[in-house]
């Protein structure tokens, strides 16, 4: 597979807790240069990319972030002010008590509602598989064929593990086509890009593939 | 110190990604029989948990945790909703590029507008002392002291480290008596919780003392 047609299902990602503007834009600058899907960033720097971008690249934004424990309302209130600031694209986090308490209605209706909150923006939902059973991961692509929502994501990278292989042929054996699959965390390789994407995996979060770009020079 | 004195210090707490209602219900239960000083909690189960305790014990919740970077906007929303929901105190985190960049005028500015949200109810600022320098530490606690909030706190728990000794005496040292210290963060023996006690924490985040309490049947 082409470095290119790799790149272009990237969502090039810097979330760490203390990333300042001049990273942030070097992220912006990069997704533009390479033609990645989107640049995954903090919320607080959102407005401030998206005017520096001005269209080149779309703005990916996380809410509920990576934790998912916070309410509905505030996931919903989250995602709204984002696109407001100018995101295209928002991973939320779905709540993992819910999903371990089985409340799989609950979780249905918080993805719908924050849905309802992007409109026709992209919503992708991030289920922290490396914490749930092989049984409930098959359940949330069940939750996610009825949701609206556009993706189903692995990972946040703040957790015990990333994308595997694994789940990744899961998740898309288990969900229709509707909902594509996003593999995050982890992802460190162009050989592990193009497995993840050769599984069914439709975006890749991650930093390194542009790197490596970087570094052979592309 | 009687363990009873220092458990009215203790934030009782249970914030891992997937805490389920009855694991929530339990901490509930033990900062009432223990007597701590709250009990903090997802955002999610406030709602349900202040029912339960019915007064009995503070709820305290997380905003903007742990990462801190999601937009003043959006905290504000989350500490509005958190106290409609019955919590009593907010722990916020403090947006940490901003910090980097040295941006404290938005820092002190962020923090404000999340205190206006708070009301009378209590607001503690945490600082991820992991990720700062001395400098830093020392500007934090000038921010601190112009915020309006009442407590400056040490550690989410999610980052690269907890509550130092050290870390504890510094921010003592160059708060002002208004604002209070919360050390949190890997406190796990009754001799750390006594020692940041005495270098002038006032409260201590933990879940491990009440643990060590029920070991010893107190």
């Amino acid at each position: 597979m082409e470095l290119r047609a790799i790149l272009s299902h990237v969502d090039h990602t810097l979330l760490k807790q203390d990333a300042t503007w001049e990273q942030i834009r070097t992220i912006v600058d990069e997704g533009i240069a390479y033609g990645t899907a989107s640049v995954c960033i903090p919320a607080s720097y959102v407005q401030q990319a998206a005017e520096y971008a001005g269209g080149r690249v779309p703005i990916c934004t996380v809410i509920g972030f990576p934790n998912g424990y916070s309410t509905t309302a505030a996931k919903c209130f989250e995602a709204a002010d984002a696109i407001k600031n100018g995101a295209a694209e928002i991973d939320m986090v779905v709540n993992l008590g819910w999903v371990k308490d089985g409340k799989y209605d609950d979780v249905l209706a918080e993805i719908k509602a924050v849905k309802a909150a992007c409109g026709d923006k992209l919503l992708k939902v991030i289920i922290e598989t490396c914490l749930l059973t092989q049984e409930e991961k098959i359940k949330m692509c069940e939750v996610l064929a009825q949701s609206g929502a556009e993706y189903i994501k692995t990972s946040t990278g703040f957790s015990t593990g990333g994308a595997t292989f694994q789940d990744v042929a899961l998740l898309r054996q288990h969900c229709p086509p509707s909902v594509k699959v996003k593999a995050a965390g982890g992802i460190a390789s162009l050989a592990d890009a193009e497995k993840f994407l050769s599984l069914g995996a439709d975006r890749l979060g991650t930093s390194r593939i542009v790197a490596l770009a970087k570094q052979q020079g592309v």
